[in-house]
């Protein structure tokens, strides 16, 4: 499914290569393990979708540094006291690691391992800000679209956010995470072709203006598209432009609302299509829609069957970046693993490899997680992290991404009804085990020891 | 300069392509003239800095269909009643038209054209989506530079935020526009190889953690980094770590801060670099900064000689996405041009072909900029969209990225001292024309001439 991209090792943070000299040449090779999490949820979401492991994944596989990016390297100042051999090192560069990670689809909340990476020290480290990058924007998105679906009650949203995404890939992302989290398609032509998402749209003002009348646009286009026109009707006048289609004697199926008063409009305009014989034809509502919006516009009684949601869901307006981490928490010495932990003011992390552990109650709904370590076992729960990848190629094929949908839709319907809402006013219950509590404690007191030594 | 990148036609909306089926099927085949301009300020700018417009080039000179890409859109329902002969012209594809730009670095408002495209209106229609995507993202993020390096006063800022961008792409480019707007460099290894931008980084937590002690860590990163080690300082005690550089006879060039609170800590980490003898090391600040953080530091007495600024960089986090759109202003028809408008409630778009003439007054600072028909001329103005490509092909080589950021650095000088605060206390005088306004109301007209038909 995926297209043979030349993923690019260089495409990282300047320090993961200056660490990775240090490593290289202080023969420090132990491998070690590293969880990517979110550290808070912003304000505004009261779950994630996880999401971007698939292309995670394909990172893994394929990364490589070209030999220009190596000879980039070499010739920055930096690295001028680095061997040779490291140089020589980066040439044969791969990842050979171990993933676990929590399937695409699953709500995930703050300080859940979405991966753990394990791999010589190196490796892990060079995919850092890749991995962080790639699947907490796919997360974000997911997340975002999954709350402009619970929004729509229903109805079908189509993402439509390219033309506002952070850059043409971006956008093609976006389409992905947001299929995800339950759109029905997407515009991106790239999107559908690449990941196989329904592509959906109508057409533009521009092609409406072109033409001398608006009649006349409107003919052409269903000459073209007999079956399946959809027309933007609000380039001068959103009602007259009802009349004109029906009096050309058009049967579109879908007609464009893209501005003025949508409730008002879209009301009008499922009154005259229903009057003039046209009930079939169904009713897109698109211009700066979110969830708050649609909330809005189907409290106030609005005719719309279908939603065009761009801009706020491919750049998750709202809350536009996630305070994604990936973090050391354990080195294997010879001696075997050695916990790690950030004791930063504000930014303690938690050591050591750790599973997340879901409970169900009796009514089939998830009551608590519990952040444990991954030799825990816990009874009567279900463990997230599963093993994906072993050096360095995946375990199994990648699931569908209609079938990443349906678990998202799923496994959404257990989460509690609170944290459904567009307010995040009953947090999820998430709690760390016992035994990591005690692991962390004795890290600090042993850090505490030899910080006075 | 730029890679040899695949630039995929495929990567638009959907619609983009219906449009032009239907045009190809009709025989509509004028050119035409888009303009793409955005509607209006966020709330927190009070400009913005063009950028992206290299790129733009790029993919206008480059822009293809796959093969695949053919077969895909042939393989789509919506296609079924498409002439054969659309789908021969979509493997001849390429862009033939003509363009007109504002130069990167150049500050802008609402409504003046970043770009205007000319060309037979499939090709100019079918670019939308991605020339929207590429110049608006930059134009954001380069705008957002700009105000942290004037929150900056002096102080270096260096761009650190592709872990958190929308992508590894997104952050690749955003590192590009952070440049154009005053910052020293990037931490993107691959933005530095593929744009010549400085790169810089320090160290990790996970780096400090790896090794069983904080002083070994710094030890053996100081040995391969004799002349640049950067340390970071707060994984474990901040002023401890001071002393323990200290002690171990270590002369970093810097040292990083990345959590607690951070005037207070740069405070006492200055004055014990002071005082030990270490007055050259300079401090790096890091940890959610942004332009109000900067500047609350600042007045609270911070001693950080240079910011590494992230999340809120690269996303442009208090402002998002910009509502860039490509509006249809003008077709070629045999008989002329014939201007264009969309009059949708609330979403009026100007007629025809423009020029955005600037005026600065005696004291050579900016005051007013006349949005006005290309053909006009108006006296001691500079006109800011200058012809850059004609038949696909570039007219001149791109500037460098330095002269770029130079330029900006020059014009906003020249703004009035209102439009560089933090807030967008007093609008910059944007204005349209008398013959601009003229033309719209004859535009008018002539609609409600035909509606009424």
């Amino acid at each position: 499914m995926a297209d043979p991209v030349c993923h690019p090792a260089l495409l990282t943070d300047l320090y993961e290569l200056t660490m990775a000299a240090a490593y290289f040449d202080n023969h420090f090779q132990h491998k070690a393990s590293f969880e990517l999490f979110v550290r808070a949820l912003p304000q505004e979401r009261s779950y994630l979708l996880a999401a971007g492991l698939e292309q995670a994944l394909d990172y893994l596989e394929s990364v490589r540094f070209a030999a220009s990016d190596i000879e980039y390297l070499r010739g920055l100042p930096v690295f001028r006291n680095v061997s040779a051999r490291f140089f020589e090192y980066l040439r044969d560069f791969c990842f050979h690691g171990e993933v676990w990670a929590i399937a695409e689809g699953t709500p995930v909340f703050a300080h859940e391992p979405l991966l753990r990476v394990t791999a010589p020290i190196i490796e892990a480290q060079v995919v850092e800000t890749y991995l962080l990058s790639l699947t907490t924007f796919q997360t974000m998105i997911a997340s975002k679209a999954a709350r402009v679906i619970e929004a729509a009650q229903g109805r079908d949203v189509v993402e439509f956010g390219t033309r506002r995404a952070h850059g043409p890939e971006a956008g093609t992302l976006a389409a992905r995470a947001a299929y995800i989290g339950g759109c029905k398609g997407t515009s991106n032509a790239e999107a559908g072709r690449r990941f196989h998402i329904p592509v959906f749209g109508t057409m533009a003002h521009s092609f409406v203006m072109a033409y001398e009348d608006e009649e006349e646009a409107f003919r052409r286009f269903a000459e073209i598209f007999p079956e399946g026109a959809s027309l933007l009707i609000d380039t001068y006048d959103t009602v007259a432009a009802v009349d004109r289609i029906v009096a050309a004697g058009l049967r579109p199926r879908m007609v464009r609302l893209d501005s003025g008063n949508l409730i008002k409009l879209s009301r009008e305009v499922r009154r005259r299509l229903d009057e003039r014989g046209l009930p079939e034809t169904r009713i897109l509502a698109s211009s700066d829609l979110d969830e708050y919006v649609i909330t809005e516009m189907l409290a106030g009684g609005a005719r719309v069957d279908v939603w065009g949601v761009g801009t706020s869901l491919a750049t998750s307006k709202d809350a536009p970046a996630l305070s994604g981490v990936y973090k050391l928490v354990d080195v294997f010495r010879d001696e075997g693993p050695t916990q790690r932990a950030k004791l930063s003011g504000g930014k303690v992390s938690y050591p050591g490899c750790k599973q997340v552990f879901r409970q169900a109650g009796a009514d089939g709904k998830y009551k608590e997680d519990v952040i444990g370590r991954c030799t825990d076992s816990c009874q009567d729960t279900v463990p997230l992290l599963a093993s994906v990848m072993r050096g360095g190629k995946r375990l199994q094929g990648s699931p569908g991404l209609l079938e990443i949908q349906q678990h998202a839709r799923a496994e959404i319907a257990k989460l509690p009804d609170s944290c459904r809402g567009l307010h995040n006013t009953a947090p999820y219950p998430v709690r760390f085990g016992r035994e990591l509590q005690a692991l962390l404690e004795e890290f600090r007191n042993r850090i505490d020891n030899s910080t006075q030594r």
